[in-house]
């Protein structure tokens, strides 16, 4: 009989979240030859570095149990209604959007469209937040998102010196009525890159020789003040002129493009994407047509497939870090893709004349609200604003924000006293008249009666000359889906274009897609966390506080760090913030001039960028015959480097997918040279449960919680790149300047527009590890391990497995080599990928480390049957390049070369030398759940050339 | 200048529930030569019915604001934790059920699979959820559910006493032990059967000669005594044994099937599906092979397409109530499809070892309960039980209660003053332990410690005998997606096989397929409406209290009756309902003797059914030519009845989709005559706002909450029929036993098993009018109108319209007569509903009210470029028609009488005389959002004579 222990199945969530069914990982480690998943890591992992015993967290739990918990937590949040601004404004998410996309998996379960064949539904939906853009910004070209206004004004100001090669000055001007944390942010970004920071009203610009200037549009503090004189006098100085706006403002007031702009960028979080405490949301960024090759970041462009037909895919990939690497002067590699589809559809749903009207409301009452309190004798320190108001309260201040508590109300407090108050699309005249009764005690004003005053004085609080006289959002597709039933189905319409994890397996080397569970997904969108602006005060934020704190813990545990920041956006900010924390701690013991970072050859994209940014010179470590680094190159170079070595950063497992036995020492190594190991999280999978970063020796290392703790990539971001450090760096982690964070150093700056980054979805990994648990953690690396080492059995007799140890096993990723069978038969990495998609599969990653590889990491997620049918097409693929080397088909006609294959390609006449159904059927299974590409293959080239990066007219489509 | 109320814009929701924009309603106001709306209405709706006034009630409320007031209703609910048991439990909706599958609209908005081709995806979830019953039963046959167990019940006594023709008792057994609410439902329904119900503990049952019984294992109390001996003494009176049993307690306790049980029925609510304080979930019923032609409701089976593929359908179809008309003796037409596939997607979820675990913690923790209780020196009064006890409490009941109520605990008292309490899936250790200390104050009872003893015993509490020996759920399906990224992909791929309104228009003329928008959806889901069982004390109801009062003033407003009852769970349970407080009311009167109906011809198969139900006899008067009622007819028949006359039942606008001028005319003659006039809601839709019901002349009207009032159609259910009635009827409204309803008769029974029916639902319905208010709800209306006239103008040149008001106006819903074409071609209906697949187009209703003819209802929330396209392809299918009947295409090989295409057929060899194109891609805009049929057409009469409901084997696709 069973005990009531077992009947409980506390275990549930890691049987769910782990692809094998104990029957199928029996038979994969006798497929394999291990006796059991610890026998199998014992073969895989370092004796002198595989843990030994469990990590210090609780064991797995269930998932109401979970869920119930974390409600309890955000319970602990309470949710004011804000007036604080500052680029975060509370806002309705449509809720056919909400649900849709937001919620729905077909969305956020995609990856980043690398493949853009079977990505045509995001890449149109980017491409309409693109327009969007350029629309309402009046600039030529915008890319398809960043991860934050700060971070995007930090781009911006890189950007700038990159762009103006005449222009010698080191100095950036940033207006005073910037937003804080912009200004934190470019404050830190600026320190190693050289720049000097100059702060002050636009008006003392001309005094100073620069080579950019970020001006607010409108002022943080509301106003609305004219920007084109100081753009005409950054031009004149051969600078460039950074405009940070807002999408909402920008529908009333006339555009920086007009103006002359250079770069205008921002945050459209107010589009529809909630505010939770800081994010994640789509910072956007527009630049002119001459700067388009310069723009950080991706950008959608329009292209054509084979038969000529429209078809979209990421533009000028070549500028990818991956590529520049060491001379990269931005590390950006993602997007905020999820949230930039939300903004891009908000415009879809409401279009144009449905922005205008929000707009114009926020705007009315924010002139009500003028009007009744300048009538009452407040004053309103700008006559101009669209929708904040700065005002000297008539009242003592802690007076008015009892009131206020007892309202719920929360606004913005500046430095000086003043109170700034920013209206939203959710204010409703009834929180007008709350705000007279906060502001002036009992009132007698009313919203209507002023409302009509203003209506017969047909006035706005726009100066004249900056109101908008120029159209916008003009495409059809901003003027066709306004019913409900209408923008549902073009939402589906889009979405099953797309290949996501609901169809399946995405098996990429570079990020690890595992299961993104409906329970880890459904806190994000409580209103309790969706709802808090990220200055709200500490008071009403303990929920998320606890959320924080037990994360950090968590993470803690996993890692062996002492001290964690969640601040960082990315895997790529993480990089930065833990070079930053390196450097500083350097400084403060006297050590600042260590400034040569080692990078392995085989290392990502971003690790050089990353140190590039951080005023690095990167020095490259030799990697062996196995991929592993060289250690007597290493040695080498650190010797070389002296007392101006300053890191290494490294990937462990390597980006070959292997456990170097070395690692330990290759840390000790740099210890002893007196430097710090960054160890780069990207397959951090490979060790949860099994080793830690900080055991091993590393000294800093992010996580990328949407890899390696379950945030779903949707479709190419949001991204989290928190950081571990050991206890001598804890002091020198990101800050805030608006929000600072207890435990943290005053002295240091921001990496990111608020405290704790992409917060609400910090309750994605919380409930991921909290449902695991200890025992969970280390069994999901475990099957991660029995997986690709699976695979690698079933595909080595097919394809050479390129770096494995030395007893033949992988970790949780194998790289397949492609390069032979290139050779004998000329079918390439890019026509091997495109086939995969006529079975139904994502391609893995391609070329990365290794040109001319695939790089596959299955993860735990996937079952047993699922690789199969995964090494399966492999194998046929396999096959199918046999009949082009033996002269079956011919090279230039074969389902490989002509992959992928589209419905329309069915239909037409068939001359080919292999059937329809070898074409878009080859396995049986196919059939069952057969995903069609919506393009044939798409000409990447031939879009560069022809850059055309907005929504194509409706007549290029016809054509075809 | 705007006003701010103009900028508030509270009409949005108006303008995103109907489909055509303002140039669009232009365009097709001037096509169908209408001024405007109103101008459009008043040509159509005859004027001594047209109301002058608006709706008494306010106008549209934006969605943010409706969902904020009644998410303040929700929040009056008070949630404890349940034990009250009597059919209902908390159970857990597995999260990835719940996200994609309840809250998706690609299951929630697809209609009954009719048209199985492009249905496939849920008739596999229906026929999951029927292999389920069979197993779990194990009887022989099930169908695809009923609307609750009490009426499941009531169904069973009707289809007992069709069943055993030799046996003549008029007299049914209930076992004591029933549930009241069965038992009430029972009563109800005999009495107008002409049954005589005995009830009484089953050693009675030998006492009694009757036509069947109802056993109901385990007992309401939880005493799991063996049906065995009861079913062979009934077996031995030639009478029906019926079953009333758990789908969790059989999965530890031997089937009924087993026990030679003839019918076995019950609730599935607890397999995934929430409370909601009565509803809606799905009833099961099973029955042997030997009484398959008998059985109530729908059966999905399996059949094969035109290549031989196996293929799902529903079969019989001949059983339904539309074509025995009279003849029948149930009305059920619907079913709880949604909530039936959601229980099916749970037992996939969980699978036998998974069911059992459950069931066995369940037992285990009633167990401890138990044991412990005893200890302590309460009497536990069942020896055997499955997961339900019943207790003589210790101490004063009051004092316990007061316990409870700080614990926020419900348990069952039962009318002998003794506490029932069931455990379910959601019930802890924890919770075990806190209920000892209610029970029993303070106490020192460990459950582990208890645990351990049992598990030493190595004992359960059922009896020996009863212990389940055979398996279930042995398919495949039921054992292969269990990790929940296996579980998604099932969900998915099931999903894409089936069109719904998120692909396309569905214009069915039998059910209003408008928007259900998401807004509307979102309250369903909130706990607070989940998780009250139905029998909760009022005082933790008063947020459904206050929905139900608000709901019922909404809808007196809009058909200006004087009550309301929310209990009916259908449209045609609504009829049931509404008759019965007809035949009541007359009673009442001393004129018990009315016993005939008037049904004019054309009615809706539910009507004389219902009729039939009630003990009336069925009298139809004639239709003219026009499909009006012929007066004279009417005149006649009503005279010839005499004082026999019960009522006339009508729908109105007719079923024909016109507004009879006549129809106060026809009311008053039926009121003259002393009878009373019952108003099939159907064709509500086209009345909200321009007329009602009452001032119309009716006494009783039900309304389809699933078709007029947005409740999703759920792919078949679930449905709500609630009725409104005059004064006079009001005290003969239903009433329930368990929950009485304050206003009610306590004379007057049942129709469903929870006193509101399926109340979760009720908030769709809230929302829906509250969002569009009295000005939206009368523009829908109109929309409606409008949408359907302009369909007429595209299609009368190529499709007859039958019917149509004397200056050519249709309502809201128009028949194309599809006769002449086939007179010419031998094309059918069933063609061009099958051709109109390969458009993407669900076909509209076919051949009701008249056969050979579509009937075409677009709603209002189509837009002008979705009906444009509807007509495009019915204008090309006209096109080709032509080409069979000219010659061009062979009448046994053309795209009609080949359709749909499937992929299948585009990859194999062409010999057809049109092309690929023409099959698959017949009109350019297809291949934008091309809908796949899953299958080729289905054979649905061998498959009627191949009779086979339950999951086919894995071999039978393989073999294809």
């Amino acid at each position: 009989m069973t005990s009531l222990t077992d009947l409980e199945y506390r275990n549930a969530f890691i049987d769910r979240h782990n692809g094998p069914d104990p029957q199928q990982q029996q038979d994969m480690l006798n497929q394999v030859n291990a006796k059991d998943l610890d026998d199998l890591t014992q073969q895989i992992v370092p004796a002198n570095i595989l843990l030994n015993e469990p990590l210090s967290m609780e064991d797995a739990v269930p998932e109401a149990e979970a869920l119930s918990y974390l409600k309890a937590v955000a319970d602990q949040n309470d949710v004011f209604t804000s007036y604080i601004g500052m680029g975060y404004h509370d806002t309705h998410v449509p809720n056919v959007i909400l649900r849709n996309v937001l919620e729905n998996p077909g969305w956020y379960t995609a990856y980043t469209p690398y493949q853009p064949e079977i990505a045509q539904g995001r890449l149109q939906a980017l491409i309409n937040y693109q327009q969007m853009v350029i629309d309402l910004t009046g600039m030529e070209i915008a890319n398809a998102s960043l991860l934050d206004e700060a971070t995007a004004a930090a781009e911006a100001m890189a950007m700038a010196k990159r762009s103006v090669r005449k222009n010698k000055s080191q100095s950036f001007f940033v207006d005073a009525n910037a937003h804080p944390q912009t200004l934190d942010v470019l404050r830190t970004r600026a320190e190693y890159y050289g720049f000097n920071i100059i702060t002050g009203k636009l008006s003392e610009l001309e005094n100073h020789h620069v080579f950019g200037a970020l001006i607010q549009y409108p002022g943080s503090n509301g106003a609305v003040v004219d920007p084109e004189p100081y753009i005409q006098e950054l031009h004149r100085k051969d600078a460039l002129a950074i405009v940070a706006t807002d999408l909402m403002a920008l529908c009333l007031l006339r555009s920086p493009g007009e103006m002359g702009a250079d770069i205008v960028l921002g945050n459209s979080q107010r589009f529809g994407v909630p505010m939770g405490f800081g994010g994640p949301h789509a910072a956007f960024f527009a630049v002119r047509e001459t700067h388009k090759r310069a723009i950080p970041g991706r950008i959608i462009g329009v292209s054509k497939d084979t038969t000529g037909k429209p078809a979209l895919r990421m533009a000028l990939q070549t500028r990818e870090q991956h590529i520049r690497r060491e001379k990269a002067t931005s590390n950006i590699c993602t997007a905020q893709v999820l949230l930039a589809n939300m903004a891009g559809f908000y415009a879809v749903y409401h279009g144009p004349e449905g922005l205008k009207r929000i707009a114009e409301r926020i705007h009315r009452l924010t002139g009500i609200l003028s009007e009744g309190l300048e009538a009452k004798g407040v004053r309103v320190v700008n006559s101009h604003f669209f929708d904040t108001l700065t005002i000297d309260p008539l009242h003592n201040l802690e007076l008015i924000q009892e009131r206020a508590e007892k309202h719920r109300v929360n606004f913005r407090v500046t430095s000086d006293g003043r109170i700034g108050l920013s209206v939203n699309e959710t204010t409703t005249r009834d929180d007008i008249e709350e705000l007279f009764d906060i502001l002036l005690g009992d009132n007698d004003l009313d919203v209507s009666d002023i409302d009509r005053e203003l209506e017969a004085q047909n006035t706005t609080f726009l100066p004249e000359n900056l109101e908008r006289t120029t159209d916008y959002l003009t495409h059809p597709v901003f003027n066709s889906h306004h019913s409900e039933t209408k923008m549902l189905r073009y939402l589906k319409m889009l979405e099953n274009r797309d290949l996501a994890l609901n169809h399946s397996m995405i098996a990429l080397g570079s990020c690890t897609m595992k299961l993104n569970a409906t329970a880890q997904m459904i806190p994000v969108t409580w209103e309790k966390f969706g709802r808090l602006h990220p200055f709200a005060p500490a008071t009403q934020t303990a929920g998320y506080q606890t959320l924080v704190d037990e994360l950090q813990s968590m993470l803690k545990s996993i890692t062996g760090f002492d001290a964690i920041s969640l601040q960082p956006n990315s895997g790529a900010q993480g990089e930065y913030a833990g070079l930053l924390a390196i450097r500083k701690y350097q400084e403060a013991n006297g050590e600042g001039q260590r400034n040569i970072c080692l990078i392995p050859q085989s290392a990502h994209g971003t690790n050089p960028a990353s140190a590039q940014m951080m005023g690095l010179k990167v020095v490259v470590v030799k990697t062996d015959d196995q991929g592993n680094v060289d250690q007597q190159d290493l040695e080498a170079k650190a010797e070389q480097a002296g007392d101006q070595l300053c890191c290494l950063m490294i990937t462990y497992p390597s980006t070959h997918g292997v456990y170097e036995e070395g690692i330990r020492h290759i840390c000790e190594v740099i210890h002893q040279a007196g430097g710090q190991v960054y160890m780069d999280g990207a397959n951090l999978n490979a060790q949860v449960g099994l080793t830690r970063p900080a055991d091993i020796g590393a000294d800093v290392s992010h996580m990328n919680l949407h890899k390696t703790f379950a945030i779903p990539h949707g479709g190419g971001g949001p991204g989290m790149g928190p950081i571990g450090v050991g206890a001598h760096l804890a002091p020198f982690l990101p800050n805030h300047c608006v929000t600072p964070i207890e435990e943290r150093n005053p002295l240091m700056g921001a990496v990111s527009a608020s405290a704790y980054g992409s917060a609400s979805i910090l309750t994605i990994s919380w409930m991921y590890i909290r449902l695991l648990g200890a025992n969970g953690l280390r069994k999901a690396t475990q099957t991660a391990l029995l997986n690709a080492n699976y695979l690698v059995e079933r595909l080595k007799d097919y394809y050479p497995i390129l770096y494995t140890a030395p007893n033949g096993r992988v970790a949780h990723e194998c790289i397949l080599d492609l390069r032979p069978l290139k050779a004998q038969t000329g079918i390439t990495e890019v026509d091997i990928a495109k086939r995969l998609m006529d079975y139904g599969f994502h391609a893995p990653t391609m070329s990365f480390p290794v040109a001319g590889t695939f790089m596959v990491e299955p993860t735990e997620s996937e079952s047993k049957d699922e690789l199969d049918r995964f090494a399966d097409a492999m194998i046929a693929i396999y096959h199918e390049i046999q009949k082009v080397g033996n002269g079956t088909w011919p090279a230039e006609d074969n389902p490989l070369v002509n992959a992928p294959h589209s419905q329309q390609d069915l239909i037409g006449d068939w001359s080919h030398p292999y059937s329809r159904e070898t074409a878009a059927f080859p396995l049986a299974w196919v059939g069952d759940n057969k995903f069609w590409p919506a393009v044939n293959r798409i000409d990447d080239v031939w879009g560069d050339r022809n850059l055309f990066c907005a929504c194509p007219t409706t007549d290029s489509y016809a054509e075809n």
